[in-house]
């Protein structure tokens, strides 16, 4: 008899090796932390004697599952918003969210919380890239899994780098203070082609050989970026990670979605690990990566979950079970990705693809002990069928789920037993996350009832704060406004035509305000070609009628350059109400009596009441200012024969809404 | 205060009205089978007051989910056989094991399993098509579950009818004998346009009317369907449907995977409910529905599993996953089907689709109480934002599971309490299930290692048992054998010309015996012009030598028409080898001494040694007769000029792989 730790019994084995070796009835004997047998019960158990024996009877012995691409301190932000286009995503929430969030503590925080996530559901690896990603290695090795942590770095600011020199740094310190760790592999993360540039592919590349590592990157995840990629540099993102030698060392490609068999055949030739993410690819509209396309290419494919942002879970049994249906329901071809091939994404191949495949990835003496022991006496794994020896592949990928997982290990150590987390307390992990998760709950609730803040948020607002003062005429006589605008006490400075094209937001609480997108055409001789986009946000006038002549001030005029599509601030604002407001415009802007108005001639389109109308308009940042403002506007109103029975209160918007 | 017998309170209460009304901590109240009211907890707790208070604090309460079709007997089948061809998994497993498994027991217990499954995710209602449904009543009857159950009609003899009048008969019987339960809805289910015919389809919706229930029929299910369809009756299934009248009364269609705007108009103007069954529709390749296409055309939608044996779980949290993810992935937009829209197919929109829109679907007043609580403090549904109210919909569908239900009820009553089931014994029906398991376990386990079950379990195999008498030389002189052929004792019966495209489906184990596939095309003046196919398994001559002149004897030969193709029988017989020999081949069909014999001199094509061979055969049932004929042979190859010497030993497919 031979002494081990550690012996796992009566399970189906299913080991993953070359041959698809299946033992009906079979143990895993390990040592320390390496596998030292696999075989039929009847046979470990009479070679072996170990310090502790598991029976593992009724369930199904599997390598640990490798989650080959994911951002798991974004486990923090799961559920924080879906269904919105990816700009709407990024520029609306995860930028802002992540500029003020994202700190060690975060960090720290939401890789325990996805730690738990992934032990609980039998994941034993993980390839990570992040921001301040010693707190991923910190947080990995206490959970005591395994993982590949890859420090993010782009030409754009992060959270944890000003410049990209910054960042380089960063992942040369941070790699070299992990470099001797046994399970955690430091690394660098170039971002994607479209967020680097040569010289960070190029200085991660040397930083990446210099310390044995390989490297992780993004490629070729939207459609967008392929074209672009075309278009910028004539060559697809793969192609193009080659060509600045991302390639010369081994890599791990994230997504892979978008590419086609000349990608493939450059994966393939420098053992490239493609790795795609089902669910996040599609619940961002990526698409669907062509995994049978890539596996009979030869290509190392493995499986990830993305940021749990994106996904939502960290379910790499989800991942699988997508990676199995979706080629055969886009072919027509029922054969395609069969269950063995599907389960080996997330093991075998899985672990060819992150270059780990001496280590770990099937049940095979002197690979690591990680494993998950999954249990098979479900309803939903009722009943089963042993004719023939693949149908358990069949049993685990199309029926069994994450939380059928009973044990979890990792270097042959229990890090989940009988569904109870050891290494972390998930009730306090649950709690920091939580905690965390409140404080961003805060900004946004705030945020969100604040147009203001959601203005701000996505930047380039002119924050400068205006009352405006206005009168508006319903019907005026227009000779007897050019007559005014020709005495001499006024001075016409500017003249314009336009084309107003308005778009307005509007909320049930009528309190929160109005966001108003404007594309302005000016169609004067030598005036501007392009359009001009603005976003305006007013806040209903408080003091309606407190001026003479019925003027209206409006409180809280804020601007900002619209440089985003109207679809965008429709998902970003979510209005309740869309309103269209066309009008033709002449504009004049006057000085009168030292003060600067404008006056403005509209005619609305597609309206019942089409005007014209008069607008005569004011700003000024005094209050005492606005009254002296409104007087002079009442003797511009008399001098166009304008009475205050005349006067309207409403907007244009107020009146398309009647 | 107003007495209930139940209150839920404390959860977040996600009724799915059509105000879509989310109370962040609410509560239901439930007198006898309805809901009485739903509210805030602070107000439903102050004016109702209950026998029994459950507290649901941490967790979401929303409608019991509605599995829109299934065949819930099929759960015993689940994990049978995956990844192959629809043809194979239908012909080859579905149809031999449900010929040969289906009474009422088999459907009793498969239906137990199922409403057990169910119940434990929250399904509270389904609608199923299955034969003996008088036993899928009875059993969801006793889970206490809802039901809609159709009993299958279609033109084929079934499990339960002979032919479809007996089937029509059936239905009837089954449907008057349930009409006036409250809980189980007895209807009749045509199958498919392309297994009923309009007479089948006709007196379905007669009875249908005549009771008053929906009909429950399968459509547009693959594009091949679509495509004969379109063939035979220049109509799409759905066109085909509504001409023959079967949408004239309340109707619901399963799949509408190959749909169009016409169809969804259709669908809209009779008000049909249309039930794709998502991961069933990717697993069997039949492609996947256009979901956002027939929510945006105004068609009520529901959700279906199908059978567990093409899914394979019934687990509806899967379903509503994918309808939200596919139609984003593939569309490049992720803003379709967003979270609410999603779980509204499994709940409001799919009560719509199935016409129980007035019962069950969302938790207001006056409805039942058919609802499922579902835990949210799992690590995987943390964080929790409340910033946005709609976030409820993206934790439910994005990241909650299954197995997070913690409640079921039906009727205002629990089926399912914290995880346990109430109203069966979750071990007992797993017992039973896999009991029947193994026993067609045991009968594919024999058929799988028996090549002549397999191919008797497809049906057409000619059964007659031949001794086949063969010689066979190499390199002969062709003009002794016409010289043989052209003697008094000789008569040439038949003759023929042909080139046979043989492929050989081989085995490790040689006991197994070799499975033949022939294309045989004549090209003889005046032959047919059809090729011929045939499927022949020898088992391997036990008794070589035995004879003399090396005379191989075969024993155990089969042969049956070969009417599916060649990649159905390599899927279905699923070799370990696969050996192509072409050859020309002259035939002679002789009599010699009163005894029938075969002269063949064949020509292989791409071979080393291409021939010309020689073989003469003779087919005998009896041993002794064999011996006899042996002789025979070796007096015309003497004829022949052909010594023991030159006679081989190995068939041309042993010849074509040396």
């Amino acid at each position: 008899m031979q002494a081990v730790d550690l012996l796992l019994i009566n399970a189906i084995v299913v080991t993953m090796d070359a041959a698809g070796t299946v033992w009906q009835n079979g143990a895993v004997a390990i040592r320390e932390r390496n596998i030292v047998a696999v075989g039929p019960t009847s046979e470990i158990a009479t070679v072996y004697h170990a310090n502790e024996t598991v029976d593992c009877g009724g369930c199904a012995i599997i390598p640990g599952l490798i989650n080959g691409h994911c951002h798991v301190p974004m486990s923090l932000l799961r559920g924080l918003v879906a269904d919105v286009q990816l700009d709407v995503w990024l520029h609306g929430y995860m930028f802002p969210v992540e500029s003020r969030f994202v700190d060690e503590e975060f960090v720290y925080t939401g890789t325990q919380l996805s730690c738990a996530e992934m032990l609980r559901g039998g994941t034993t690896c993980f390839v990570d890239m992040y921001f301040f990603e010693d707190e991923v290695a910190r947080a990995a090795d206490e959970a005591g899994i395994r993982a590949i942590c890859g420090q993010t770095v782009m030409r754009f600011p992060t959270p944890d780098a000003a410049s990209y020199d910054e960042g380089l740094d960063r992942a040369r310190g941070f790699i070299h203070s992990w470099q001797e760790h046994e399970r955690i592999t430091p690394t660098i993360a170039p971002h994607a082609p479209y967020t680097c540039t040569d010289e960070i592919y190029q200085a991660a590349v040397q930083l990446a050989r210099e310390y044995d590592v390989p490297l992780v990157t993004h490629l070729a995840e939207t459609g967008l970026e392929l074209k672009e990629s075309l278009e910028n540099v004539h060559l697809s993102p793969v192609g193009y990670a080659e060509r600045v030698g991302a390639f010369d060392i081994p890599a791990i490609a994230a997504h892979c979605v978008h590419t086609d068999e000349r990608d493939w055949a450059i994966l393939r030739s420098h053992g490239v690990g493609a790795v795609p993410c089902p669910s996040s690819n599609l619940k961002l509209a990526s698409g669907v990566a062509p995994y049978a396309g890539l596996v009979k290419a030869g290509v190392s494919v493995g499986l990830g979950t993305d940021g749990p942002a994106s996904n939502d879970d960290q379910d790499m049994w989800n991942e699988i079970h997508l990676a199995a249906l979706l080629p055969k329901g886009l072919s027509n071809d029922p054969t395609l990705m069969p269950a063995k091939q599907a389960l080996a994404l997330a093991t075998s191949s899985g672990a060819k693809a992150i270059h780990m495949e001496q280590l770990i990835g099937s049940l095979e003496p002197g690979k690591r002990a990680d494993i998950a022991v999954v249990a098979l006496h479900h309803l939903h794994t009722t009943p089963q069928y042993h004719y023939n020896p693949d149908g358990i592949y069949s049993q685990l990928v199309y029926a069994a789920h994450n939380a059928d997982v009973r044990h979890t290990l990792v270097d042959g150590r229990f890090l989940l037993r009988d569904g109870v987390l050891l290494t972390m307390d998930a009730v306090q992990v649950r709690r920091n996350a939580q905690a965390i998760a409140d404080n961003i709950n805060g900004f946004l609730s705030a945020r969100e009832v604040n147009l203001l803040d959601k203005i701000v948020a996505i930047g380039g607002v002119k924050q400068d704060e205006i009352f405006e003062v206005q009168a508006k005429a319903k019907l005026v006589d227009e000779a007897l406004v050019m007559a005014m605008l020709n005495r001499a006490e006024v001075r016409i400075d500017k003249q314009s035509e336009r084309t107003q094209y308005d778009t307005y937001f509007s909320f049930v609480n009528p309190d929160r305000g109005r966001v108003r997108y404007r594309e302005d055409h000016r169609h004067d001789p030598g005036a501007r070609l392009d359009p001009k986009y603005t976003l305006t946000l007013t806040v209903p006038a408080a003091e309606r009628d407190q001026y003479p002549h019925a003027i209206l001030l409006s409180r809280a005029r804020y601007t900002a350059p619209a440089d985003r599509s109207l679809r965008f601030y429709r998902e970003y604002f979510a209005p309740e109400q869309i309103t269209e407001v066309e009008k033709q415009r002449r504009r004049w802007r006057i000085t009168y009596r030292s003060e600067e108005f404008a006056v403005n001639l509209d005619r609305l389109i597609n309206q019942a009441d089409p005007g014209p109308f008069l607008e005569i308009k004011a700003r000024t940042w005094s209050e005492r200012d606005a009254a002296y403002k409104a007087k002079l506007i009442g003797e511009l109103l008399e001098q166009c024969g304008v009475f205050d029975d005349q006067l309207i209160r409403y907007e244009y918007v107020d009146l398309a809404r009647a």
